[in-house]
């Protein structure tokens, strides 16, 4: 008789415990049913992943451990959860078994708490210095392991750990504890090429432990963090098997026929043969895995790369709003490219009916701009309202004209786009809708943007996407509508205009800006992969184009530290995660 | 002769490395002249304190190292700087020597690497493990540690570290090691009570060495930092001699009589007497010490806390300023508290030429109102600009006018904010000026604040005191004025009456929360002193009461990710420091 440890994809909510423990149990069922042996949870599966500053109230931690105690298996289950701290200690990331006895007992705690990019562990757990094992669960020895504990061996880390966990459970291993898998919880953020990472990690731990690697991955959004799923399982030769991205799912690894996996999505009548990769099948995997921490950014975008993005965008909106108790999102319209994009991605996640695009067309607004905007409104059937700010302008312009008149026209164009999102704004207000700001990271970026005005919104689904990403988005958006029957959203106008704010008369982006392809190459060179001056130059960049890019980045900081928050999608995002003092923009030359 | 250290307290600035060279050079001819045998800068003096993601740029540790090495020295000196890390490892924070004949020697890295509240040290360095020795300088073998080193052994810490800096030099002592002095390169923020903890610190460290300890502290503001200096030093029995708060200057400490040592200010033509603290006088520094971390929150308002709360603030959005290149600022007057005291430390940070004020009346503000503002802007010497909102409020509710009638009233009061954050915006960005938005902690906490409207601005200089202490500041900045022969700039009436939003007819804040006497209660417990919801009704609060102000509070979580930095004055502060997940506000209670 097989094997089989069922790897729980959840799509946990951070602080719905009742929720969270819900959904645990509804895939237990799924996996007790199609006979595993044993189950093994997301990383922080009880209180969702991250559930940051709430770890420092010991009543959540307490409300977490009582949590899991109400959850009811039809077979052994190990999940993660925050556990409590010893005295003047903070509290451990940790894995608890739960049997189906209904006993809860501690397995281990995570010993490498990631502090780097999105990571804050080291604020917020103490480490545990030992490698977890859990005897019998189900009948199998286990070596266990918390996400980061697994990447420190496959050197994916910035920086060094002083200890190596799949290192010391191979040298428990040498001492006679013959274990029969090692399982990882997990909830390893997305970004692009991170599933060819993960696969390097377990394909690295497997080699070494010379027994199978099973990591179950965390699903979904929770407030600017994405999580792709893509369970994995690795064996010593390298063949692994992988769950989809983007759902919730039971990965049903099978011990003893790896190929035999299958991946079981609820409510789907049957189970589904699970991805198997084979050594030497790995081109269907995006490479880059070793090199992605120390420079390698993004791989050339693949049309399954941007579907992947698209994916992430679109679950990233649809699950801040749905976990966050929004039933509605609102936006302006305005014809170009990446209001059109949203609204896509808004109606894909959202559905049309809670969808309001507004168009706020001005004197400096053309024909083709209007009409491209309600076009894309027409076809993707949200309520379109248009509201002219003609008026509105010409009485801001009067009240402010002593000041505009002395002032640079740049202030005059500000007002148009604050006079946009005050409509954006009432309307949400009356709605009670959440503003989502359509801005993508090239432009937030070089600050080509109007604090509160086109910066206005709870949520920048396009936030964490270069700009070529966005036209990548719209044609991959085009293509799945036509693909259903529908019309393509996007016009072909919208798509090949040249970008233009519309601020002033004929204004056109690249006035202000090097042309998009230089510009994201610069600012991708420098944010993601962190290339200083020098060396944008040495890489072939114009050096006054390159300088101006620079110095345009440096004195964003003050629009920079109120961003709405945006789907990580990158590497290193610039906005929320990229944390440079004010100051210092003025006094250091990058 | 009598052996003298020179602690120089040092006002740096993020990322401006020559500038801090050359602030240092200047402190030191100051210590020189006076006859000191050896000089301690603060921690991190050569890049400034936080200098953030600054450090993951290699070329910035190694430019930081240069910049050391340029130092000239008339002193044998210690100076804190970022030292660069081994392969695959973060850089240390550490301490260089840098004698005479321009030797650049590292002598210790931080050990203990605070990782709560407003630090993130875990995120950027990695830490030493053996204490810190350095033999001769000026003939003195001193024990040297880096600020958070000398906080375990005091346990004012929230959580415990693996080891213990102090008891480590205590215990080489023991060893035949003759150590003078200890010293601590600090840059400890501010906050209410902090000094007292300082002393505790010193006087801790002092008493298990059984030799002085000696502590030198940044000054000033940093971003959303502030440093009071302070330098202290204390004796084993307990006496302490200390600097003057939010000055740069040099406490030059005899180590062989203690009450000699001298305050040397910059300019000034001689040095004055250090503030000499024998024991049995400790009533002058305020108490906290022990129980600040575990709730003791801020000791009850003296006279002398309001005025140390005022230099605070004054000195926090001076340095933003400057630091940052900002040379105007300009804010809303409404004839309320909030901006008649944003005003007068505008202007007594900037002066009264560097500020814009801009009444913005509308169909609901009252008379007094109007003529409170303008009697503050007159008091202040400020340019006072009238700018009435009523046509464009007229326009937009005209052009809104469907979705006004069938929203909340909030959707209308909005309209009416975000109108005067445009004109607001208009004026600063017409003027090169940067916008400073004048909410208080208590209304920010609880919501009552208009996103893209009164929230507008770079820097919220109340942002981190409750309304409490607003009124406390506008009786000292009256009592300052007068003392100085000016009239007092804010006026009766605007301190005793009601306070209003006047967004609507005879509005009242207390028609929304609770009075403001008990909202500060509550949301101090909360905030600063984490009491759950069972805890505040335990202390005495109405338990209606506190759930509506916790559900206020946790209802504010997308406009608190977009707030101005602001001065952080308090244990805890809410907003940019208070990091909570949105979604789980909708799913845990607090």
């Amino acid at each position: 008789m097989a094997r089989k440890i069922a790897l729980l994809q959840l799509n946990q909510t951070v602080g719905d415990l009742a929720g969270n423990v819900g959904r645990i149990e509804t895939l237990l069922t799924l996996a007790a049913a199609a006979g595993a042996d044993a189950a093994v949870a997301t990383e922080l599966a009880i209180s969702g992943y991250p559930p940051r500053d709430l770890l420092l109230q010991d009543d959540f931690v307490a409300a977490c451990m009582s949590a899991a105690g109400t959850i009811s298996t039809p077979i052994p289950l190990l999940v993660g959860s925050p556990l409590p701290g010893k005295p003047r200690q903070l509290p451990g990331n940790g894995a608890l078994r739960i049997d189906n006895d209904g006993g809860v007992r501690e397995v281990t705690r995570k010993q490498l708490l990631p502090t780097y990019e999105v990571f804050d562990e080291a604020r917020y757990f103490s480490p545990d210095s030992r490698p977890g094992i859990v005897r019998g669960l189900g009948g199998l020895d286990l070596g266990v392991t918390i996400c980061e504990d697994a990447w420190q061996h496959a050197k994916l880390v910035p920086s060094d750990y002083q200890s190596d966990p799949i290192e010391q459970l191979a040298a428990w291993a040498g001492q006679g504890v013959e274990l029969v898998a090692t399982v990882n919880l997990s909830s390893s953020p997305f970004h692009a090429t991170k599933q060819s990472s993960r696969l390097t990690v377990a394909r690295a731990a497997a080699k070494t432990l010379g027994h199978p690697f099973l990591l179950a991955n965390q699903v979904g959004g929770n407030d600017d963090l994405l999580f792709d799923g893509h369970s994995i399982a690795a064996l010593p030769n390298g063949d692994v098997v992988s769950a989809p991205g983007w759902v919730e799912g039971v990965l049903l690894v099978d011990l003893d026929d790896f190929a035999a996996s299958v991946w079981i999505a609820e409510g789907s009548a049957s189970a589904a043969a699970a991805d198997f990769i084979a050594v030497g099948d790995e081109q269907i995997i995006e490479s880059g895995g070793e090199g992605e921490l120390a420079g390698g950014g993004k791989s050339a975008q693949t049309a399954d790369s941007v579907l992947d993005l698209l994916a992430a965008v679109t679950v990233g909106l649809r699950d801040y709003c749905h976990k966050s108790g929004l039933a509605k999102v609102v936006l302006g319209m305005s014809g170009g490219i990446d209001s059109a994009v949203a609204a896509c991605l808004a109606v894909r996640a959202m559905g049309p009916d809670s969808v309001i695009g507004i168009s706020m067309p001005s004197r400096h607004s053309s024909q083709h701009s209007k009409d491209d905007a309600q076009a894309t409104a027409t076809a993707l059937g949200l309520e379109y309202l248009v509201l002219s700010i003609e008026e509105l302008h010409t009485v801001a312009e009067k009240r402010l004209s002593r000041e505009l008149r002395r002032g640079p026209a740049l202030a005059g164009e500000n007002v148009q786009a604050r006079l946009r999102g005050l409509l954006v704004m009432g309307i949400a207000n009356s709605r009670a809708a959440m503003a989502i700001a359509t801005g993508n990271k090239s432009e937030l970026a070089q600050g080509y943007c109007t604090l509160y005005g086109d910066m206005d919104g709870g949520y920048a689904p396009l936030g964490d996407l270069w700009k070529s990403e966005v036209y990548a988005l719209a044609v991959a958006l085009n293509e799945e509508a036509i693909s259903q029957g529908k019309p393509a959203p996007i016009t072909q106008s919208t798509m090949s205009k040249p970008p233009s704010a519309e601020l002033s008369p004929n204004q056109r982006d690249d006035d202000t800006l090097p042309p998009y392809d230089i510009l994201d190459a610069i600012l991708q060179g420098h944010i993601e992969q962190g290339q200083s001056e020098p060396e944008l130059v040495a890489a072939g960049h114009d050096p006054q184009t390159v300088r101006e890019v620079l110095e345009r980045l440096a004195r964003t900081e003050h629009k920079r530290w109120q961003m709405p928050p945006a789907p990580r999608v990158s590497v290193r995002a610039f906005g929320q995660g990229w944390r440079q003092p004010l100051a210092a923009n003025h006094n250091w030359r990058q």
